[in-house]
């Protein structure tokens, strides 16, 4: 090895790589995501990272994104999947006969996108998708349980959020009833950027989609609109009698009288026309959930209705609705923060340190205490005061000491890292102990 | 869309993809073996899938392997890791002054390997490994402490496994004694063969390293000793004076012993010469897992000791031990084999059908169920008879039919599906009854 010149350790720049005791947060965090996805009969789905490009390009017609890594292997070209959803397409187009509709699956994966790497953007991050997926129709009861989802989600994570909630078929309604149908998608889109470029641009923009003055200050001051639920549906119900706006307002109040038979609590929620979401496969329900402790986190969890899903792959109507939670950017924001829950350098519950020639026993109470706490035995070569000092360091709660006396009386001093107590017990006794300490 | 021209959905080759049902007993799978990994105080790492070339090649000098997965983003050069080690040695070689050492971790995680794709073999496939890496020494204990993970992780999964030991100092010393130690590798790597290419081509391959007859015949016939670990070592330790097979007796030895105080079952592990593992980095402890029911399966897992895991990246010396299990492999061969444990189409505990217009009542239920149990409301525009078909081919439990008689008396028919059993019953006794279904 002396002769090899060495190459400097690093990793690719905007990849998360976190110490393993942030790492167990973060694990936590995804069980608990799961667990909610479970509790509503969500199943698991996990689909290849890697997709045929023709599969994973079929909406941009083959041209890659500058955003997707790409590459040939042999004659094959080949993406890593952006998203979890273009799989999830592909996975009911190819599986329609073998799935019961609607299909509720969940999956829980990394994603790639080579974009710029910058602050709070990430290369490689962890999607958290639950989708519900029909067959021919989907009822509304899906879009407001994937709400609850989310509500459920946050709850179990401890993030106390509000979901802004819009349909589009409002703003899409609205279009249609000043003749601008066929750019009603441009429309949104150029209102989307409300926030990002201001409202001169996006005047101008609208202005060039050739809308007069006041088509296009009524749309802006309408996706100002936001507040209390049902306050807020009964002053837009009557704006417009547009057959697509009166839909939407239809399926906002419907899904309000889901949100309130869930018993969502109405202060966890509002009507915001500003809601647009980037992506047109969205055609109904669209939400967003953000903290309001902290807005300048930006959308925490997104998703809504799309009404054709797997439109590319298969002559199958495939309505659907879903939720995504962009966690690896959630995590960071919240761990920059310093908003993650206490997290510790281990997690054990005993350490067992032999003092003297008693390393064999040392092992064979680690098999007795293993089966049902997380225990090891410290059999580095070094000092006692040493491994001690290194116990107290890694927050390790309990200290088991193994001296040739206590070999010979089968009971062993046992410290609580924490109290300094130290109480001479045998290994029932420590195990029953440490069992309640749990 | 009816004027576009579907693509076909197809996945790549080589590529696992399970349909939930069979992903919810892998996942199971994988939360065992992470529980064991904990148990003993190993704590998790997760990094990036995608790593620079000049990191992931260091040790073929940077020429590109065919089986890796590599390509250019703008200027950078970039690799698919292949395992989870060459990770682990950047990761300790980057992050040695943070590390408490000797450092226990576990990543569960997806490598990529473009080979030709064949029965069993994928391209993309879950690894689960456990690594204990120490500065400048590492105890032999690390080894035992390794050899019970394998042990419990395969009771853990209930798959009855035969651990083969053996250690790599004893055949590296035979070929010391012969005068072979230059091309002591390429002799391993020969051995190494001998089930796959026959004695006759071993034995020429042998020759043409410049052994003699005796010499290759007395190796060979030395690689076919196996049985009872204490056995076999009282027979091969007066076998050669050499120092480094010395060590290699001693070793085993010490390990024993250790396995001993773990109270590890003497029937559950062979010392067994055959076991040479091809990756030149192992120079100790070397251990293959097999399913004595289906030897057919091959190794399900292996491991062992390497004295210097980051020595491209770094001058500190840094041995380790550890093990690796080919998730995705073993997963497919018990599937084939029909050996998974018993799955079910669905993880509900409790499916909710409103008959008539109950639909908001079975929403609230639902919020108060899932709290605790695993609930859903079929919301499907569906016969009732249609949906009580479907909820018994997805094998769920509990059927609970709310009419509007049951929206009235606040009682609910609870079906039990396996019995046919039905009851009248408020939410709160639904509820005690399903959690102790459970």
């Amino acid at each position: 090895m002396s002769e090899k010149k060495l190459i400097i350790p690093r990793k690719l720049s905007g990849f998360m790589e976190l110490p393993p005791s942030k790492q167990a947060v973060l694990d936590n965090m995804i069980e608990k995501i799961k667990n909610v996805y479970q509790s509503s009969g969500f199943m698991p789905l996990d689909t290849p990272v890697l997709e045929l490009s023709e599969i994973l390009l079929a909406k941009s017609g083959g041209d890659i994104d500058k955003e997707v890594y790409n590459f040939k292997k042999g004659d094959t070209d080949i993406c890593m999947r952006y998203d979890l959803t273009v799989p999830l397409a592909r996975y009911v187009a190819m599986n329609s006969e073998q799935i019961s509709f609607p299909f509720k699956r969940y999956q829980i994966g990394k994603v790639y996108r080579g974009e710029r790497a910058q602050k709070g953007r990430f290369r490689e991050f962890i999607q958290c998708d639950a989708d519900i997926v029909g067959l021919n129709d989907l009822s509304l009861v899906a879009d407001a349980e994937c709400l609850m989802l989310v509500s459920k989600v946050f709850n179990a994570l401890d993030i106390d959020i509000l979901i802004h909630i819009s349909n589009r078929n409002i703003l899409f309604g609205i279009c249609e009833a000043i003749g601008k149908k066929e750019v009603a998608e441009d429309i949104l889109r150029n209102l989307d950027k409300l926030s990002k470029i201001g409202q001169e641009n996006v005047l101008q923009e609208l202005y060039n989609l050739s809308l007069n003055e006041n088509e296009a200050k009524s749309l802006i001051k309408l996706t100002k609109t936001n507040g209390n639920f049902a306050d807020v549906l009964s002053k837009i119900k009557p704006l417009s009698n547009n057959e697509t706006y009166q839909k939407g307002i239809g399926e906002l109040e419907q899904l309000y009288s889901y949100l309130k038979a869930y018993n969502l609590d109405e202060k966890k929620y509002i009507l915001d026309l500003s809601i647009i979401r980037g992506q047109n496969y969205y055609t109904g329900t669209i939400f967003e959930a953000i903290m309001p402790s902290h807005p300048e986190f930006g959308t925490v969890c997104g998703g809504g209705r799309y009404n054709n899903l797997a439109g590319y792959y298969t002559v199958k109507k495939m309505p659907g609705v879903g939720l995504s939670i962009g966690l690896t950017r959630l995590f960071s924001l919240l761990d920059q923060n310093n908003l993650l829950p206490a997290f510790k350098e281990t997690n054990l519950d005993l350490q067992i340190i032999p003092l003297g020639e008693t390393i064999e026993e040392c092992l064979t109470l680690q098999a007795y205490f293993s089966t049902k706490i997380n225990c090891e035995v410290n059999y580095e070569n070094r000092s006692f005061k040493a491994k001690m000092k290194e116990a107290n360091k890694r927050q390790i709660p309990f200290i088991l000491v193994v001296g040739e006396n206590e070999v010979q009386s089968k009971t062993y001093a046992l410290k609580d890292m924490l109290s300094g107590e130290q109480l001479q017990l045998t290994k029932e006794e420590i195990l029953s102990k440490l069992i309640n300490n749990k």
